[in-house]
């Protein structure tokens, strides 16, 4: 597409750099450097460029942007251009919403998030998120665009732009999913950084001097490059227009700005932490022709500008909508599936494919009861797309006759295929993860040990806080993975992921409860989940049902008038029947409960969870990690003191006294120190009050 | 160097590939495909190069070996390689250790333990990790080296030498540490990169196609590549030469080698998780000229050349010991320095020089406070080095006149300088921070919001394991920073950081507790520190001192007879104070005690930590984040429900009811609900065990 420059361009790019200072002034807080120096690249994507009806925010085949924090100054957040870009462009953001920037409780908060306000595709602020979000927005695009596409039928083909700055692209999460996304070869993916010189901390001189395209070129990408992003819009567009053409590299502009430009301090940090002064942003109106003394200004003919962007907005979907339905008269299956993809419903009857056990069925591994899960759900949930970070044979994520999620110029693969090879990239495959949920259509599964789901804390936590629907297959959850020790052995990991809001963490016990977690998870179309999977056999319980286990807790071995209560999880629970058996022998009666997922659990009613937990006889928690927790559930705790060790899981099991035998012994100390304290033993569960 | 080949070569070469397919096949686990790729280039290192004494490990000019576990086939781990090496140079570890691999309790775990295992300077396994361990080597090297060094004596100038695989390249760690090592010009870091396209989910080609050489040259290292790495050892002798010689830029050198070179499997991924099948053992043997049928053999050809390697390292030490004296007597001030700085042993009386605060003296910011003790240790203590992740201004760890650690030639500071802009990397900041712990000399501390620590979670969690003394300055650390809303804000990162064992987690509350967490931060030197520090502005307490809170908990309100002790920590605590207060003035007696630090206070005796957290009433914790681990010490908690929010802090807490008088309130009821359940209330601390 050819330039063509419009009379409303040079009051467009001064509004969009006078309100974010305004903005930014009225909240005293936040960073006024990024929007300014961004604000002619965001008017051209907008106005010439994007794909998207602002009336109709969810509109399947629109573009999709991000804002990956590139900040003010540097790159800690700018979102109030992409604030500011919605409010002009229409959608549900007022300018009483732009004045309450960062005040509590309003549309506009400190970073952008998804689901929070209308038009913000996903939650970044995190540097490198948005980045790496981009990559799954763009996987997304190329894998529905695979399936579902026909001859004459482009349905899916829309552009995922990112725009980010030095902040991200020092971000290792950054660098891995960009190493990804040259590998598959994603021509939709646009992203313009925002190549200003500055970071948080100065010049990047300081600490980030690596030839950047240099790097992008190895990664196999297009690098293209404007020297003057503060003013040359036909550059910047003449960049967009030869992304967009480039049909097999992703795409990085460098677009050289200038921080704060305009304002008396450009091109310097003073403009990143800090609000400009009152007399700079009235210097600035002037120089760009507006009243000095005016506030939150927008002149008219700049909202009839952004108006027409969003009339071809409009216009776009129309024909899409109407194409959509001729492609149903001709592909009615397809466009069955599609539909129902579009609107987040899995398939009718889904459940009924879930595998169930009895308990004379044979030990086996959770991460292998996992793979059966996936085996059988894949044929009837094609939304399920997933990978490994080069773990899959001991993840066992790869669904036997499965297709690679690969170019098919590397003959491994197509966009078709659904099995995303992520490499050694954990924090990225989170990232991608939470971009493939934005999408829509997608379920995304991703899989790592367990200790290593770690490596990917940064994107988990905005899975959770962005209700990202993401599936993690964490296997080789605890010392059970034996010899790999305790550099692999995680201790403090499902405390830490307990602690998150809106974060299922599921650890099975056995055939059934692996089933139940599955179930729940594929159900809760706005809570991610990470799946707690064994290396080791376990064996089958005898209560254990899929909808026992979907209440996140329940009774697995009952008795009236119990000496104690052991609360277990996932391989220990079997551990905990031991225990409990060895206990009756020597006539104390030991109820076990199995307690596979706190957040459901806990969403329980009160009487059902006191009739799973209840007052009467000490509880005993029993977790081979650390105890951080198990206090919410428990009178006493067992766990690791510490470190695992390296060695044969049953001799590690040993070392740490979690045998039936002990914990049989352990029990009845319990149960000796509650009876010589005498008194009424209380559920921990009730409580003075409920946060 | 040019390369003199010896006859002693291939038998030891052969050796090392034939004892590291003996000690996987024995252990039944383990992968032998990294050994036997990375022998020819292991020899010649060890045979030709390597500056160390195995009889004396800790020799401090010792050139440093990483094993950033390439593993076998692929990336998992080829510690085996390490130990076999170890083993024929003399290092104590005895053949039959090394038969004792991924045993219980040997000195051969899965993966190497710094600590732990004579000769292994840093902790590897999780991938990425020893790769920017390196770097941190390498900084402490160019470090030291420009402080201490003088002409004539070249005291410190040792190389340090990565092993790394196609795992580590693809971790995100890793591309954050080269980046800033190619910054830094660190020319005393040579990588070598087993570049055999093989990774454990199979060819490299279906994950990882980038340019690797070139991504290294952008970064601005010097790129060497050797063609024939399983044969060709002028080639390898000639890259390491040419490595050693580039003193401004660190070198990768691509070695393509052959997975499982002389195996049947060679060139698959067959040969990386699993054992060698017996066949092909006594195969490679006979291949090799060794005896199908005798195990664990090393020919005395093969003990006689490392040993005479050990020797020239026993001769380099002894010089170098002169070489110290000498310079004692011309530098007498630099050598005690030095002397006492590689002891691992700080100054005298620094202690003395730690703020001590008044109750009248003016609320700051926690951070602020960490400001003035960073500013008041400095001086004194030249071994602090720290920077922060691009924070800087926020974090408020640079001193006033420190200088940048920078080479000289980018004007900007030099290697004396003591302070690193990290630029936004935070988890190659963790894994480098352990690099310079290991090295030894130096007192990292590094810096960025709390919240983004969880970036770096991998290596914090090897800070712990491998005993590494590492500092976190971590601000910004609640909802108290406000605006910046739920992304930044923390709500799991307490219970992660206090379940991980050997972490001492600080969150003080107010100046004397500042100084006391860096005081035992410093003293503690087996243990890393995370220090949670405010935005916002504390009181000083009146109860506070660096004595009492360096226990890790204390009493900060005593009443006698109390109705209810209200424990908390950091910048809650002054609020539990108002609520005391408040309490008080409705007739209900209140104690408060503040926790900075749970593992400090749990290492106190019974009878001090049942003096402050006592039976005979209710205890209620109280945190602004999640309340989970809190029930270690209390009845009741308060805290956040769920995501904070982004507003003005003040805002923010009246939110979720962190004020003096709703925590009243929530006190009140608290009291009720004990007294009407009646009976003993017994402190939380007393228990039926202990682990
Ligand atoms: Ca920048
Ligand atoms: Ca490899």
């Amino acid at each position: 597409m050819s330039f063509a420059p419009q009379p409303t361009d040079a009051a467009a790019i001064a509004t969009i750099r006078i309100l974010a200072a305004d903005v930014v002034a009225k909240s005293n807080s936040g960073h006024p450097g990024a929007p300014m120096g961004m604000a002619p690249a965001a008017h051209i994507l907008f106005s010439r460029f994007m794909n998207a009806n602002p009336k109709s925010s969810k509109w399947f085949n629109r573009d999709r942007f991000v804002l990956s924090v590139l900040d003010l100054t540097c790159e800690r957040n700018p979102c109030v251009l992409q604030y500011t870009m919605l409010h002009l462009l229409g959608y549900k953001l007022s300018m009483d919403d732009l004045k309450a920037f960062r005040q509590l409780d309003s549309l506009t908060p400190g970073h952008p998030e998804a689901g929070h306000t209308d038009g913000i595709e996903v939650t970044t602020g995190p540097l490198g998120q948005g980045f790496a979000n981009g990559v799954g927005l763009a996987i997304g695009q190329a894998h529905l665009g695979a399936v579902y596409n026909k001859d004459g039928f482009e349905l899916i083909n829309n552009y995922t732009y990112v725009f980010c700055g030095d902040g991200c692209l020092m971000e290792g999460v950054s660098a891995e999913a960009a190493s990804l996304a040259g590998h598959l070869q994603l021509g939709n993916l646009i992203v313009v950084y925002d190549d200003n010189h500055i970071s948080i901390d100065g010049d990047t001189a300081c600490a980030f001097t690596e030839d950047v395209g240099g790097r992008f070129v190895s990664y196999g990408w297009q690098v293209l490059q404007v020297d003057n992003g503060d003013s040359d819009l036909a550059a910047i567009s003449d960049a967009i227009t030869a992304a967009r053409l480039e049909k097999s590299k992703p795409t990085i502009i460098k677009l050289k700005t200038t921080i704060g430009f305009g304002s008396k301090e450009q091109g310097t940090h003073g403009v990143h932490g800090a609000p400009l002064k009152a007399d700079d942003i009235a210097a600035l109106k002037t120089k760009f022709g507006f009243s000095p003394n005016e506030k939150f200004h927008v002149p008219k003919e700049t909202y009839d500008a952004y108006a027409e962007a969003a009339k071809r907005g409009a216009t776009s979907e129309a024909s899409w909508n109407a194409l959509l339905a001729s492609y149903g008269e001709k592909y009615p299956t397809e466009h069955a599936e599609l539909s129902r993809r579009m609107a987040g419903k899995l398939p009718e009857g889904w459940e009924k494919s879930l595998p169930v056990y009895k308990a004379s069925d044979s030990a086996q591994a959770s991460r292998k009861l996992s793979e059966i899960v996936l085996t059988a759900l894949s044929p009837v949930i094609p939304d399920l797309m997933g990978g490994s970070a080069d773990l899959t044979g001991s993840n066992l994520t790869k669904v036997k006759g499965s297709t690679d999620f690969q170019p098919s110029s590397t003959n491994l693969g197509t966009y078709a295929g659904t099995y995303i090879r992520y490499g050694v990239r954990e924090h990225a495959m989170g990232a991608i993860a939470n971009g493939l949920a934005a999408y829509g259509g997608i379920v995304p599964f991703v899989a790592t040990f367990l200790n290593f789901v770690s490596y990917a804390a940064g994107a988990v936590r905005l899975s959770a806080l962005s209700k990202a629907q993401v599936i993690w297959v964490a296997t080789h959850d605890s010392i059970g993975l034996g010899e790999d020790g305790p550099t692999h052995q995680p201790v403090e990991t499902n405390a830490h992921f307990r602690a998150i809001p809106n974060l299922a963490f599921w650890r099975p016990a056995d055939g059934n409860e692996t089933s139940a977690a599955y179930a729940v998870a594929l159900k809760s179309t706005q809570t991610p989940s990470i799946l707690s999977l064994s290396r080791q056999n376990l064996p089958n319980l005898e209560a254990s049902t899929i909808e026992l286990a979907s209440r996140g807790g329940y009774v697995v071995h009952e008795e009236t008038g119990e000496d104690l209560t052991i609360v277990s999880c996932g391989s220990e629970v079997s551990i905990a029947v031991e225990a409990a058996k060895k206990l009756k022998e020597q006539g104390l009666k030991t109820r076990v409960v199995s307690l596979p997922c706190w957040l459901v659990f806990d969403q329980q009613d009160l009487e059902y969870r006191l009739s799973v937990l209840r007052s009467g006889a000490p509880i005993l928690s029993l977790e081979a990690l650390s105890t951080l927790g198990w206090e919410k559930y428990s009178h006493e705790q067992y766990g690791l003191p510490s470190w695992g060790a390296s060695g044969p899981y049953l001799k590690v099991y040993e070392k740490f006294g979690i045998t039936g035998s002990n914990i049989a012994v352990v029990g009845k100390k319990v149960v000796d120190f509650y009876k010589k304290k005498g008194g009424e033993v209380v559920s921990p569960l009730i409580k003075a009050f409920t946060l």
